[in-house]
């Protein structure tokens, strides 16, 4: 803690040890604001990171307010510990391989248990280190939306292990890392992702859509005579709240990925903030036209299909190339959302459609409406970083999945499922001063989205 | 994504333009200092945007937490819709009307559709805008809160194009625009309003008076023998999260209204900081007297009517100022929520007595408290301004509404309504999990407050 | 509000008066750097005290969603009222006390009421007072949480008139103030508290531990024959959201202590997130194996003691220290839990053993891991610092709480207590259309954790 002088305070002195000496000169003055900018940027950086961190609040209340009550602490514990766990992960070992000397191109492998900063190093690694930690653990957190309500808790904590430790770490050094080696194999083509619309969100979607084709659908989801059955979210409150968090929390995953304070930060806002609403308003006029009403989830779901679009491209395309993205996003989220329920991936609250389809559609519009031109090689390069993700990471966590169902189990038993998997799983009932409806699905067919 | 050079980064020489060349001079040193500056401008100008647009997330838990369960979606739908319909529209049309070249002081006429903007042109000019799109944003959102459980979706998504596309960005241009012509002529006229005390507050609040009195009030709000009856928030802690979210951006609605990082946020932040705790110190000893307890809905709104008021004058008055200026809006807010109540007009949240009325004590308060001196000269202009707001919002809203309701009906069904708007408009249920009392008012009328 | 030329913006010269004059010089460029370093740490320690502020509703969520349905309002009263009356008796007397000029370095006798501040003064006396408001609105509202369920709300306000006004600021001026005296006794020592794992948390849990053992338990809590019956919490996801506020605004909260933007806040926010994620792991599997399930209350309670166990250290050790601080921390604060409650000492949502506890150990492991090396008179200081904090807090609040008891009564009756005091208290209720279960205890009794 800094003290007060009541009356004066000499700052420049304080702060600035370029200034110490005999006096300003022309190179002290030089020094020092190369230190102001540097002070200006750890700023900026933190900022974001905490926006950024402020996410999993976010996810937490989507997937949360998304499903039933009678899951719902355990979606936050899975929320909690996806951070908790993923961040001492990325620290011993995700973040040497995503971001460490990399000879190959493939991964890194230096900067394990943060080894590489020594007390008195360089604090650039540190905040650097804060930066991607959220990063990480923003992938590892979409995957719990699409396996909510019947993965045990055990087989998820080894999940959220190999995601923050193997799974994006490795995708994450093809794309922005490799460094010594001139950038990651993608980089060196040419990828353009700015802030993760497939490093991030794709690889999180994927991830997701392995663990949803592993467990299977919800008790309940698919009627015996094949008719698909909604399971209403309980707290649709609640997943608003989500929904605004992640979409304040995305001004500093986006804007934030300059890593410096920067006038660039100007248009990243703005396109972020006009794909998200053009996302929300095409999402909801699509969904008012499929069911003749303007519907909640999937209008909350357009703003996040539309943030999730712009993220590649935000600092590459103009503002109303932005509004494009997003509006088109808006509609792909519904379509998405419908097809994956109609081929029995059971996503409860969309992750898939959010993050997978629409990180790769971003990734593509990046390529079509950059503003330093397009070109078939271009648009190539982006094909190819898509679907580069899709295999490496469907793949890995496919085989993943298959291996932690093998060695502890991957779902809950059906009476667990059907008893709820806060009571199951940890003891608890989120809501004991309240009674809730029967889960025998009697209350919840009189709901007849039409 | 800057990727992380592991040793060693040499920031000053990649961040600044402006030290290229022959090594440093003065000139070069001059020209950096100023852009670091610049970078510092930016990077607290988008923190603010970011911490306004937050705002939206404390304006639907206030509003979804002190209204039934039964419209929770319908609010939710309505916020997000403000924000994400009003920044199209401002980008669109809402933006050069309020700040584009002005030959009239009455309103502008260019840079629609952020034409203005070239890539390359000058970033400035998107951080100004996403600055004032989240303003106007919040000026569409209070009036959600007085419309509440009775509009039309469609009728509200149309008046919300008309709000952020014509009325706010009008007045706007009166106090903040009318560039190139020595500003907007109440600007020319010396009226103070610093962050928006009428140009955000009063206009939306009158916008909702407009609105609440065009619908009417809600079924059973008033019994047939005249007696007024309490509808009950259904949620009180979002309601609560509501207000310490709307508390907190408000910092950056204040101290961001600098768009400039300096030293004068500091005066702003404390009167923020002072007066808001003086509105709600002084709202909750006047529902104490009032109604022998200390309410919660009249203390939390107390602390929003202490942050309206001081919005005009946080830059120009004294700490011990904005303290006076706060527990006058905390009495004044619990006398205007009476007061209404009693001329039945049915304004479920106090928005318009929040936003307002209070928005008028504000404005002219920061004449009467301006450190920069008082006279009748100062307060009558305040006067005026306040009176032109008033004038033209409430006017303007008023024809629109009636317009909306001959083309498209403003008010759902009695049937509708009743059953609640969640199901009827959206075909949705916010807690579908939980067994919730039935709507006939048997529950509520044993709530007798004192 | 600073207005747009559309075409052209001149920043430096309108923002540097440094730079006026007949064109650069060294000198002034000196200057100028200087003035822009000060507006950086002006914006940053702006944002950090933003996000401690936020911290409120942080509180506000944890503890309404620990406790029951009955007395939500309650809690967002208090919640509300220990920062707004907190905030009004630090500006009128506690800053004063904490920061004023002292000659004896016990307390500080000046700068009351903001007197030391006029306009056109420095204004980072402003700046610095917002700062250290939201810290002392902090340590008052730990203490609320203990004091749940139970207490009269007009004790609850004469409590924190208290501790905002005279017991935290009088601590604080020993660890922190002291100016012109050369620091305040404790800091003239060597006593390492960086950001107040001793003057904020544990003076906070100290007095929440006086307030808890002058309470009493909550009815219900102890049955007849002596075994300890669980009060489960109403809202777990909102508990859960409150954790991940405070977790973000703890970011602020420790690197706002630099109160500069300088490179040390990277150091500090990546021990901040590693503590709090080894905490809440920890707390997590000793739960699992205490209890045989993974608990979601220690779980989120771990997290926040990492937080409240790394505040002391969080810039003078290394990130590995950081991580075993946040794992012990996660421990001991699952088996204090676990000890209070069987001492009969009725914590609803374990404050004492998070802040107060944790808050000890947080102290003496910034002695035993400083990485500026350790001795046993390091050690010693740190002892006697957590020892004074324990004999002054307690002892004062212990008192202080006797004295409100004697005069207006802390306790509810027991028809009141079992009523629930959104009723009693406030003539309200916060869930008026969810049907709620009796509070007769029989639907909790259910409830048997392993």
């Amino acid at each position: 803690m800094k003290t007060l002088l009541w009356t004066t305070m000499i700052w420049a002195a304080a702060l600035l040890p370029a200034f110490a000496g005999d006096g300003p000169s022309i190179e002290s003055n030089h020094a020092a604001v190369g230190q102001v900018q540097t002070h200006a940027d750890y700023t900026w950086t933190l900022v974001a990171a905490i926006l950024v961190f402020f996410m999993q609040a976010g996810f937490a209340m989507v997937e949360a307010g998304f499903t039933r009550a009678k899951n719902s602490i355990n979606i936050l514990m899975k929320n909690l510990m996806d951070f908790s766990m993923g961040s001492l992960v990325f620290w011993a070992v995700g973040f040497g391989l995503m971001f460490g000397v990399s000879n190959t191109g493939w991964f890194g492998t230096s900067g394990f248990f943060l080894s590489g900063y020594e007390p008195g190093g360089d604090p650039w690694v540190l905040m650097f280190w804060i930066f991607q930690a959220v990063f990480a653990a923003t992938a590892a957190t979409i995957v719990s939306g699409a396996m909510a309500e019947r993965t045990r808790f055990i087989g998820y904590i080894l999940y959220t292990i190999f995601i923050t430790g193997l799974i994006y770490p490795v995708f994450g050094s093809w794309a922005w890392g490799g460094l010594l080696d001139g950038g990651g194999w993608l980089e060196k083509l040419g990828f353009i992702d700015f802030a993760g619309s497939t490093v991030v969100h794709s690889v999180g979607g994927w991830a997701a859509l392995a663990g949803a084709v592993v467990l299977g659908p919800r008790m309940g989801k698919y009627a015996k005579d094949g008719s698909i059955r909604p399971i209403l979210g309980h707290n649709i409150p609640l997943a608003g709240l989500g929904v605004f968090i992640l979409w304040m929390g995305w001004f500093g995953f986006n804007a934030g990925s300059t890593t410096a304070a920067n006038t660039d930060v100007a248009l990243i806002a703005v396109n972020t903030a006009l794909a998200a609403s053009a996302g929300a308003v095409f999402a909801m006029l699509t969904s008012w036209i499929k069911f003749s009403k303007p519907e909640v989830s999937m209008s909350l779901n357009g703003a996040l299909a539309g943030l999730v679009g712009i993220t590649a491209g935000c600092a590459n395309v103009s503002p109303t190339a932005s509004i494009v993205i997003g509006a088109v996003a808006g509609v792909i989220v519904v379509m998405s959302v419908l097809f994956f329920e109609k081929i029995r991936v059971d996503d409860p609250v969309g992750a898939v459609s959010v993050h997978g389809v629409n990180g790769a559609w971003g990734t593509l519009a990046a390529g079509i409406f950059n503003t330093g031109g397009t070109s078939a090689a271009i648009i190539g390069v982006q094909l190819l970083g898509i679907a580069a993700a899709f295999v490496w990471t469907f793949g890995a966590a496919f085989i993943l999945f298959k291996l932690v169902d093998m060695v502890v189990g991957l779902r809950v038993s059906a009476e667990e499922e059907r008893e709820g998997l806060d009571f199951t799983e940890h003891a608890g009932t989120a809501y004991p001063d309240f009674e809730l409806v029967s889960y025998s699905g009697g209350s919840l067919s009189s709901y007849k989205p039409q």
